[in-house]
């Protein structure tokens, strides 16, 4: 079992840190990448280590990918290579799990047409023009696609990952 | 089961957020206590809810303390209500759970001496000046009592926490 996860500076730091060690806890090897290798920054000041560029990741490599919120989606999604392992994962069935304002990776990979989803509030008529079903939800799963609106749904947005790897790994 | 959470402004916002949304997540419930009941800040600008106040707290009620770090446990140890709580749940055996700058509660509480434990490196020489056995590990148990050092020991810390309940409620 291994986890990805897309970062760029200004990410919302309680929605790459809690899952991130969540999988630590969990043993699940994690690897994390940005548009160049080195420190990221988040909006509240702590930092993170990229250990890959987004160029240097090999989608197949991983059994999940998740998409922290704040403000780096709005650079992550600038970077083709990034869209790229996105598109992958998403056709591999691979388990997507994004949060708050990563559904803007989501839309600029063009992955959200007729799927059931949520997403921070202030980016949910993005989402709707981009042709998804927006719900109002702490967690909502669409397939191998679960998606989650702030921090403090983040136990949900847990919980409901660790549930769908079971499901997919033992099934 | 039931946990205790008691903090002050300042506390380190992932060593309070982290076990706060661990134990959400295994739909455990949490009470947070403060000074006053109210809005609490943490030093990266996060805000938690007080739901009681240490007077309010009947210690007999929780499976589980948690004492995040941070520059909160300077003023939670100089409340005798918040020292009360700790030594009660120390002397009942409940699980305490401290991280870094918690060790600082501890030592006001006069729960330290002869106890093997870890902390923030910034302030171990006044739990060792105290009385306890000082140990450079992401995690040390003794007996009823788990102790790390920072945020990135919060992976073990919490599989240490429930491993350390299950044994509790299971044994």
């Amino acid at each position: 079992m291994k986890a990805l996860i897309l970062t760029a500076d200004g990410f919302e730091d309680m929605e790459l840190f809690y899952p991130l060690y969540r999988m630590k806890e969990e043993n699940i090897d994690v690897d994390i990448a940005g548009s160049i290798k080195g420190e990221v920054f988040g909006k509240h000041g702590y930092r993170v280590e990229a250990n890959l560029t987004f160029a240097q990741v090999n989608p197949d490599q991983y059994d999940l990918l998740i998409l922290p919120g704040g403000k780096g989606p709005e650079k992550v999604r600038l970077d083709t290579d990034a869209l790229k392992i996105t598109k992958t994962m998403m056709e591999s069935c691979k388990v997507i799990a994004a949060i708050c304002h990563a559904s803007q990776i989501l839309i600029s990979a063009g992955l959200v047409k007729d799927k059931q989803m949520t997403c921070w509030q202030g980016v949910r008529d993005d989402l709707k023009a981009a042709g998804a079903h927006y719900l109002d939800r702490e967690v909502v799963i669409d397939g191998n696609l679960i998606t989650s609106r702030m921090p403090d749904d983040l136990p949900a947005f847990c919980r409901t990952i660790f549930s769908v790897l079971k499901i997919g790994v033992e099934g």
